[in-house]
């Protein structure tokens, strides 16, 4: 049984066709939304939250990319099939997707911040683990990489919870999971 | 070269994440938004166009479930690989899609609604041929089906012209195809 009410969010962009990422990892179309001063509320949603979880090539990819992963003082689970000694506040869970998810969610704390990769999202999709989604629709097809949804998960009715537009053309959509479901 | 300004319009229903029909051309999740006087602006857009086109699955399905295709008075395009004699103002058209629009794009006349399916659509986008998106978004993730992007498009930039929110948690987005692709 939970105890407290810490919700599971997945905060992600994707182009209109879907995609978190072009073949090879490649992220440049977030650069389509890059202005100054503007973080498309990403500093109030991290607020919200204690705790991040992410899959293992998200995790290497970021650290690839900015020499090491930014915490911002939370606590960090990275889904990896491969043990590593804890980092910092940065731990590495092999264990499956939705023990974990169990395990934070019996404990009070704020909301887990589901940070990806694509197979983390797509694994939690397929317990119905996922209870709100603030996805940032960025104004571009790809036209292939990896998509944020991939088939085989059960149909699950959304919530819409809010829907904002900004000048550059981005709209983020927030959904909760109905309680139909 | 185009001698007016009338624009290839995609008008479709997606689940969250990109599923114009689940499998066996399932459209039920429609009726997640289905309200009494409520179309969602389709009546407002169609007095827009005088021509449709569409692919042959999706007008033999829509003759399978409604025994007649309704072409609102409109000129209606079936693009097929197999020739038929016309029905009243459908006409089955066995070229590639892409020489449908230039001969469409090179008479005058109002906007052409592109109805689907996936395959139409996709071989357009091949070809950058949709000039604007009018998506409505319906809040839910089907888990399967028939995605409206597939993959191996060029990468084409847009602009966000409007985004409408529904209470029933429809979001409606409105695109053009950027000057800079």
């Amino acid at each position: 049984m939970e105890n407290n009410n810490r919700k599971v969010i997945l905060y992600i962009a994707a182009s209109l066709d879907g995609y978190i990422a072009k073949p090879d990892d490649d992220l440049s179309f977030l650069s389509l939304v890059e202005q100054a001063g503007e973080d498309y509320g990403y500093n109030r949603f991290i607020e919200t939250v204690d705790t991040l979880v992410l899959g293992r090539k998200t995790y290497d990819w970021v650290v690839k990319q900015a020499g090491q992963f930014p915490t911002h003082g939370k606590t960090v689970y990275v889904v990896t099939q491969t043990a590593r000694p804890p980092l910092g506040n940065i731990q590495f869970y092999t264990g499956s997707p939705q023990t974990l998810i169990a395990a934070l969610k019996s404990q009070p704390g704020q909301n887990i911040f589901i940070d990806g990769g694509a197979q983390l999202v797509n694994s939690l999709l397929q317990h119905r683990l996922i209870e709100e989604f603030i996805i940032s629709v960025i104004p571009v097809l790809l036209g292939g990489g990896i998509s944020l949804f991939t088939a085989g998960q059960p149909e699950q009715r959304l919530q819409l919870l809010a829907c904002q537009q900004y000048n550059i053309g981005l709209v983020q959509l927030h959904y909760r999971l109905a309680g139909n479901n």
